[in-house]
């Protein structure tokens, strides 16, 4: 049984916290600073808010905002076990530690939605084969899709995710804008939303454009933009449009 | 039994003729310029290239390109049945016969991808109460909902469909770019673009929301940005972000 420790108390500790409750892997302890916060997870672990009482364990999961992950690796460079944190855009040579692991759940965590980590790809990176053995047996307990992925890769693969996840649910939220501008149901638009997501199941993304600029139908795009009165949606709509041209151009 | 000819023979049409085959409207007849394409229809229905040899029906679907719609319809004015276009940009007025009507699946048809209608919303709209009865009877033999809407609302319910699909499958299509240029499997983004959808449907995109603008972290920006080789990815990058940001701002 491996014991882990959780520092963090936000999203990503929060899921992880739930992801390994029905496992093998024990979490003994969490470790925050919010007391408030760090409540949350006492009824069923040790809790602290006093980082010289973090407890030995066989894996430490760092999971706090990025710029934080050094100065806390500082703090736990004289303990045995393996320090991991969960960033996607920090090296694992920023980790202080001895022994040092990166465990990247790809997957977007907002605290209202439950996830199902089961299919959901845990990238895993560490500084010696034995230690990522050890991960990824950890990350097998919570996900069947455990992949290795160098510091190199997982920066690109988190810049990757913002425009598949953080960039897509914008355009969603400019497309709701837009429909209640006409009191119009935003509900509307769902069906086409999951279609377009589970198109690319099957489709490359490339193969499932459509649109007036796939088309380079100049009339329609025009009518859009004289359509849009807000200045950052009208840029928004110039500069994506320019780039579904040109891919479409460079297919030619 | 309603009698239906389909003109054009694109997308729309095609996914059209293949919804309406097991109900009880008839497609009489297919008319269109290119008679390649046509023949595909020529098993299951009368075709035809000779505008004038177009039959009576009750409900003429004109579904071609939006520049030709006007001038297709002109070709109609004579004929006593309902003509309806399928497009989300043109306004029924545009549509030169006595009896007019919109008929607008609001979906993405590319040729590949088969389509189930049944869900998709069909925005309906007519010159008159008896002719809107008529499309509605129409559009339920094929979808379970079916929507009025009036021709204003439609324009902008289109301009929302181009972000929430045409631009989402770009940023689909620009995060695979990258991963390909670190050579990582696209696959592993594809349960993050899953969930991404799957999550609004209990969610506000505004909720929904994660990511290095939403939390205005500058320092993860600003390595994204040196990340991105590409200008126009860059510039991409930038006006979304700021977007996002504007967003944040206003709910705070």
């Amino acid at each position: 049984m491996q014991s882990v420790v959780l520092i963090g108390t936000g999203n990503v500790s929060h899921h992880l916290f739930e992801a390994f409750l029905d496992t093998s892997v024990q979490i003994i302890q969490v470790y925050g600073r919010n007391s408030t916060m760090l409540e949350k997870f006492g009824h069923r672990a040790k809790i602290t808010t006093n980082i010289d009482e973090i407890i030995d364990a066989d894996v430490y999961i760092v999971a706090v905002n990025d710029d934080a992950i050094k100065s806390i690796s500082e703090n736990l460079k004289h303990k045995y076990g393996l320090v991991v944190h969960t960033s996607g855009a920090i090296s694992i040579a920023e980790l202080k530690s001895k022994r040092k692991g990166v465990f990247y759940p790809l997957q977007s965590l907002t605290k209202d939605s439950k996830v199902d980590f089961s299919n959901n790809p845990i990238c895993i990176e560490a500084g010696s084969d034995e230690d990522l053995k050890l991960l990824k047996k950890l990350a097998l307990q919570v996900s069947n899709n455990v992949q290795e992925i160098t510091s190199e890769q997982r920066k690109k693969l988190h810049l990757a995710a913002v425009f598949a996840n953080n960039f897509t649910n914008h355009m969603f939220e400019i497309a709701q804008k837009l429909c209640e501008s006409e009191k119009i149901s935003f509900e509307l638009l769902k069906p086409l939303i999951h279609e377009t997501a589970n198109k690319i199941r099957f489709l490359d993304p490339g193969q499932a454009q459509t649109g007036p600029a796939k088309r380079n139908d100049v009339l329609t795009m025009q009518r859009h933009l004289e359509e849009l009165n807000d200045p950052m949606h009208k840029k928004i709509y110039q500069i994506i449009s320019e780039s579904i041209k040109r891919s479409r151009e460079e297919k030619l």
